[in-house]
């Protein structure tokens, strides 16, 4: 047994942080949980760290109260000598500067935040294979792709992201329109936190992991096809150059990516993730997307497609939509068309750097706002 | 681009035969077939050899003129030093005195005929590491999970057989006793022999890959799963400690898995391979197997954990059973019942060897003989 791998879990109270605790729990003598940040949930935070002990602490709740442990800021953490991987697990943006520290001090990432990669991919990416970091991903869909692409020495042709679909995915377009984010927050397949899951709806999380996918794997998008397929049950697969493919799957459980970050190239046994029961699973379901039910998909490969802070936009906008619509003052139709008038308005200069990036997303944030006013 | 890679096809005007020949003559600057063996078929030949112009051949027909070549038997083609890959397309028993030369030479073996593996793996896999062989299977369940196993570094905890279910998969008891060699001949979903054809529409077939998957890949019968899915689509799969499973997937063609005994560990492009289209592919479809419907399964699960020369009965009764089956003598529900009775009333002697498994074949062949008479 080698000694364990120290981790900094940044987001430790969200979704993708708790079921990374969940996983750490598993395996005392392989994962120590070094560093922990975490956001308003003070309670929470308070009784994971008298679980885990880490020895760096971060909480943004001012009520927090370290005693005797050290406070470290995200970044500081991620970029902290002694941690040997970084799971950033941060909503928004603030996965960002995490995790350029980490690549920078090339450290294992396990990276669970979408935006990271979607409006700073490629220079977290260029900083990475900079510094020798390993990003890994954290999401069902590339992480079923890394699956496939283990030991395979010829480039992949083409990539094949599953989509659930949705809760919405046999709705009409009129049915779309008027749907409310109850009905939303229902998805069928998958635990997540409410941004994920509304974008899981709208098919706008597909579209931002089709630009994650050509981030992480350097594949054009027309090789990054979407395969819809409901029973969330093939996580992604890979076809190469003699049309053979490879799928990865497993019954909906976050656990398993997170896991697989952890302990790749092996794998760890675990009694609490899910196996597929083939006497059960009678039928596999697969379809192409509908782009017109569901543009958001569209507008994020179309974003992907033009670069530059393009994606950046398309994250910045969608975000601040989808938490118009979860607080009732827009409709789930409008999530679409106010990301696309941003887009549509948006003006990139020059060449992306950290400072267009983020001015690119205040002005989509300032335009979904003067938006949604005008709705 | 490396020199080519210098091919032994032995067994070259069967259907594996062929498809090999169609795989090599796409790849002119990577393979080369330097030695040829086939039985009575003289025309098709004497086509191949004025085609890829072999430097050695073998032909069991009295009327070949085998011209200026040099005439050399399977075995010695197998070992011959100028080979570097021996293709195995031998039918039954003639496959493995050629695989044995073939692994104690050292060679890469793209091995076909399942009866090397079934009546004499433990043999053939024992000399292949004393020498330092590869075996590398040419089916498309082996080669799937070859594929899924590759840069694991974790054992496999499960292998999932898929099985097509043959013609008769939904048939009733009744209806597969009356059964005719012709309904059986017509497989839905493979090109193949007629033996392996019939041995598929009885599940044998699945039941002889299951042994072989026990000796190729070491997993003990009770962690290999055969899992009937009609499409054929999903090749097999592989689960992992960790609840991961790995599929491969193409339409069927044994092109592929013929290919990727060549190409390992790289991918070669290749535009007669047929390429999966997921617009169209819209359902995939899972169930157990049923035993009682297909009693030649559960025998050869049966005799694979008996081990010893059980394996060689079960496979050499099973020939002379289809033969006689495709000679309109016994029903196809004799099949079973043969292998069965043969299975039953063997008596191994000792450790299994070459002339130990060659007797039990013998026996089991008179066996069958004995018992057909009798029907």
């Amino acid at each position: 047994m080698n000694s364990p791998l120290n981790l900094a879990v940044l987001g430790s109270t969200g979704s993708i942080g708790r079921q990374t605790l969940d996983v750490i729990r598993q395996f005392p003598d392989r994962l120590r949980v070094k560093a922990m940040a975490a956001g308003n949930n003070l309670p929470e935070f308070q009784q994971q760290v008298s679980e885990f002990k880490p020895e760096y602490v971060s909480c943004l709740n001012p009520d927090f109260q370290p005693g005797n442990l050290k406070c470290l800021s995200p970044v500081e953490m991620a970029a902290h000598p002694v941690i040997d991987i970084v799971v950033i697990a941060l909503p928004g943006g603030a996965g960002l500067a995490p995790a350029l520290a980490a690549a920078r001090a090339g450290k294992i990432i396990a990276l669970s935040n979408k935006e990271c990669l979607v409006a700073a991919g490629d220079l977290i990416m260029a900083e990475a294979k900079k510094y020798g970091a390993q990003i890994r991903p954290v999401d069902s869909e590339h992480s079923a792709i890394w699956q496939c692409l283990v030991g395979e020495t010829s480039p992949p042709e083409k990539l094949l992201l599953t989509a659930s679909g949705g809760p919405f995915r046999t709705f009409t377009l009129d049915q779309i329109a008027a749907v409310t984010p109850e009905q939303a927050l229902a998805h069928p397949s998958w635990k997540m936190g409410r941004k994920v899951t509304i974008d899981s709806a709208t098919l706008l999380n597909k579209g931002l992991e089709v630009i994650e996918a050509h981030r992480l794997y350097g594949l054009d998008y027309d090789r990054i096809e979407v395969v819809i397929h409901p029973q969330s049950i093939v996580h992604s697969m890979v076809e190469f150059a003699d049309g053979a493919i490879k799928a990865q799957l497993s019954p909906p459980d976050m656990r398993l990516p997170i896991q697989y970050a952890f302990s790749y190239p092996e794998r760890w046994g675990n009694d609490n993730l899910p196996r597929a029961d083939w006497s059960k699973i009678s039928q596999l379901d697969f379809a192409p997307p509908d782009y017109q039910r569901f543009p958001c998909l569209k507008l994020a490969i179309e974003a992907g497609k033009k670069g530059n802070t393009y994606p950046a936009v398309l994250a910045a906008a969608g975000e601040e939509a989808v938490n118009r619509f979860l607080a009732g003052r827009i409709g789930f139709g409008d999530i679409a068309r106010l990301i696309q008038q941003s887009l549509e308005e948006h003006n990139p200069t020059g060449t992306p750097s950290l400072d267009s990036i983020a001015a690119a997303e205040h002005w989509a944030r300032q335009k979904v706002t003067e938006l949604t006013r005008s709705l």
